[in-house]
């Protein structure tokens, strides 16, 4: 379906959401979702991620065609620009599920979206990934993200909007509070 | 410079991968790095991040032109597969981070790579997005990764890149941790 076509408040098909809701809440296990990428390296810090397949809503999903992603590490980190850097992948997944987020509670309140903008930077001390300083960490120091939200409300209202997307969204809460993460390694 | 003119093991310029740790180690001040994210509402669950200029080695950089990353919900969760998830961007964030540091690696061990690929797999119970079972959380419950890497040496030293990789990485870190993010919101 493309967008010209799509109904509903801020382009969310409103009764469709509400209608997903209440098929979860009678069969809860359909809410188990599995998401994945698959990586391969080109050369140098280089890589490509690719996305397409998911497990959700009780069977597998498969989109029309790939998603691929470049990643890569700048020249002054002795990379080559092919891609943005990882630790700036890792900003715009933040970025882009609070605005998501924001998009659906907004259609959910009756709220009309105008523009929705949003900064995300974070600081990072490469002392920590080079091995450099024991004492500092390898990720982000401190993120912060900044909205700008305009809309048909008040301003207390469009703000409450940023608020129910942090207190919602998925990638928000790993990046704040962490997630296990298992590591195999197959060779040759 | 076009990756047919790189240099050196694995796409790796390993003279200045060092050279630069040598000019870290005389000026910790460079170290200090700031990436940043915008991000722009297009539609219901659809919005794309732009990514290009950043702090770093002292000065701001602007690369030739900007990376622009689409994210979107799939039709099965009300939006329109314009992009991955961002949760799914999160898992390609992880993989990337993983994959740049383990050929940089290598490189500085003196082994050749052959094949290098990964797959990251997240398991997310949407009732906590959903806002539906206030015990379960709104991110992954895990994540797993499981690279396959081929090169010039024993499988013990090719395990010990993803080690290293996973010692030195700063989405790993962030995923694995957490980081403070702090949210500020202008309307209107």
């Amino acid at each position: 379906m493309s967008e010209a076509t799509k109904e509903g408040l801020n382009g969310v098909d409103v009764p469709t959401l509400f209608a997903t809701l209440d098929a979860v809440k009678a069969n809860p296990e359909i809410a188990k979702f599995q998401f994945r990428v698959a990586n391969q390296w080109v050369s140098g810090t280089h890589n490509r991620g690719t996305i397409n397949g998911y497990y959700g809503a009780g069977q597998e999903h498969q989109r029309s065609g790939d998603f691929t992603f470049d990643a890569d590490h700048p020249p002054v980190l002795v990379g080559n620009d092919n891609g943005p850097t990882p630790a700036e992948h890792l900003l715009h997944a933040l970025g882009a599920c609070l605005t998501s987020g924001l998009a659906n509670i907004a259609a959910a309140r009756g709220i009309e979206l105008g523009e929705v903008t949003s900064t995300v930077e974070g600081d990072i001390n490469l002392l920590g990934i080079l091995g450099l300083d024991p004492s500092v960490r390898n990720g982000y120091e401190a993120v912060r993200v900044v909205f700008h939200v305009k809309g048909e409300a008040e301003a207390e209202k469009l703000a409450a909007l940023v608020d129910q997307s942090r207190a919602r969204s998925a990638v928000y809460d790993v990046m704040t509070n962490g997630v296990p993460v298992s590591i195999e390694v197959e060779t040759n």
